[in-house]
């Protein structure tokens, strides 16, 4: 299959090869029919575009993108309906404002925070550190989901050879940029989330969640609240699974979306607390979520583990540290970035064929600490 | 002084123009002898390399890279002798060992934590921010301060366009790549710290410090304790200054040297309790060191603010959310980021010529919450 060039697929579809060309390096520049024709010439001729061959037209530059996707905000304060893609979601509690209340403690009104609040920063630079082991340059970009020239900007860094492939940090199995450089057979590899068809160093979200909320529900709670998200459809279906196995009812008023941050968390948790029935215990989106969760329970005057019990996600170096220390499920970040690194320079050299998938999913691990505790009667 | 060319300065020193472009590109490789005729040579005319002239002869990248300059490890176990440069500095209590205890609360053992812990990432992730609005690519790359090869990769990337500028990040003014970065008139901005000769967006760190030890004796604190290591010089200096105009004593078995981590705050705080005289107030490096001083108390069961009060250094996102939230010191980070990119592509441009250095000191500020409430009596 690899004697099929690019004029045969021209001949065939009855276009030029230019126009081929463009099908391949600028599918957005190309009327859907005409890209439709010679995809399906594509097809019927079992053509791939090599790699080797482009990478041998150009010089490498040993240099390789991590770009972070980014949903236009406050995509975490919308309604949590898509919370779950199954039909069996239920619609959950109503999302909290992120204008509801400012950050608890201050004596003097806070400045706007400019700064992202993020563990991204902890993952580039493992990258940065990886990249430097084997002589590459690690470049970093950003790309709003709702951007299409940005978007374009990223998918032709391979081709103006500025790098020789991508990382790319997606939310959404959906990011219409995996699209992009799928139809124009950039290298890439997606990183922490599972996409099919692509190169993945995914973390299986879904058993993280499931393992801790299993834990819970063994050791006594009957009544596990969720904060999430959009972004943690994954995370939630690793709930709703181990509620039903435990035979625990999937109940719409435990589970508060929210947005990935510690002042998300503190609101989420104050809205909970005010719902008729309390949980025994909440599972938080990630450990930043968790840390206000604590806070609004301690200013609630709730005892952890005593009354409800809580979980993390990420085990960041702060959540032993936590008051209580907090239970968390920790992630083999480093290994993931040296899989994620390793298999994208095998698919730029070409020793991977561009059809041989390297995909793995990484399995977290449950830290259990004070937080959850068994729970003891006050 | 722009008409002075290599080739007068070739005539004058008796090198042929080949040696004064070596001494410009690769100082490193000319004897030592040689280069020092041929730098009288250039100071006598005023010769100033032209970086227009330079730029204009090979294409811009319109790359930058941020530098972040790592120390041999553990640098902050180190004795803190090097605390502070100044002749009254007082050796300080031993620095804590990080192989005393493990993280607090861990029902299960610990794996090492591979990942770093730092608020560099968020530094990176604004310049990908700004970098991007402008149209620039960001290149992260780190540089050990024991490799001198590395030092001479990283000062290359400019002569081999492949970054038109870099941003440095150094705990160090003698940061062993600076003074390579300056001889070899490589454009290049500091960030955080104030070094003398270089453009620079620096953080006002012994005012920061200054500020809050200042605030602590004016309010009852009259026993102030200090966490930091040799990375907190300017902070330390803070500490001094503010401890004197108050009348109150340097007491060196008050300052503890320990690395810049929650587990580095838990143990040193552990290691102040165990002394005779305890402190009523302690000003950590930074927040995570905070965290781990407030988990520390909690577990000793020392009330906060009751009996010790604490002060962080960041306020960093989840400060707010600490128990009790903590009384921090916010740096203008965003506003930092755009000067130290502006600065440094007016000097990649030429339209700020080298010898006007732009050199801004950031001001902080302090954020009072519950950690540093008045004292009450027990």
């Amino acid at each position: 299959m690899g004697q099929t060039t690019i004029k045969d697929v021209a001949r065939r579809a009855g276009f030029s090869f230019q126009t081929v060309s463009l099908v391949l390096n600028h599918p957005e520049k190309v009327a859907g029919t005409t890209r439709a024709t010679i995809e399906a010439a594509m097809r019927d001729l079992d053509f791939v575009p090599s790699l080797a061959a482009r990478a041998l037209r150009k010089k490498p530059s040993r240099s390789i993108a991590c770009v972070s996707c980014l949903e236009p905000s406050p995509t975490d304060l919308q309604a949590c309906a898509s919370l779950s893609p199954c039909s069996d979601a239920l619609p959950c509690a109503e999302p909290v404002s992120s204008s509801a209340e400012g950050a608890p403690g201050a004596e003097t009104p806070d400045a706007p925070d400019p700064m992202p609040e993020t563990d991204l920063g902890l993952v580039l630079q493992a990258f940065a550190q990886v990249t430097d082991q084997h002589g590459y340059t690690l470049i970093h970009r950003r790309c709003r989901s709702d951007d299409p020239d940005g978007r374009a900007r990223i998918a032709n860094l391979v081709s103006e050879a500025r790098v020789d492939g991508l990382v790319i940090f997606a939310e959404r199995r959906d990011d219409p940029l995996i699209a992009l450089l799928k139809a124009k057979h950039v290298p890439f590899v997606v990183f922490g989330l599972d996409v099919p068809g692509a190169h993945c160093a995914a973390r299986a979200d879904r058993d993280a969640v499931h393992e801790a909320v299993a834990f819970l529900a063994r050791t006594g709670s009957r009544a596990v609240g969720f904060l999430g998200g959009t972004r943690a459809a994954d995370r939630f279906r690793g709930y709703r699974d181990a509620l039903a196995e435990a035979g625990l009812p999937l109940r719409a008023d435990l589970v508060v979306a929210c947005d990935w941050t510690s002042a998300g968390g503190y609101r989420a948790a104050l809205a909970l607390l005010d719902r008729p029935s309390r949980p025994d215990a909440i599972v938080a989106a990630n450990d930043r979520v968790a840390f206000g969760v604590l806070k609004a329970l301690h200013d609630r005057g709730v005892r952890v583990p005593g009354e409800i019990r809580v979980v993390g996600f990420d085990d960041v170096a702060q959540s032993a540290y936590a008051i209580p220390s907090l239970t968390s499920i920790a992630v083999p970040t480093l290994d993931m970035v040296r899989f994620a690194f390793t298999t994208l320079v095998a698919v730029i050299e070409g020793t991977r064929p561009p059809d041989d998938l390297a995909r793995k999913l990484f399995s977290t691990r449950l830290v259990l600490r004070e937080s959850t505790a068994a729970q003891v009667p006050p």
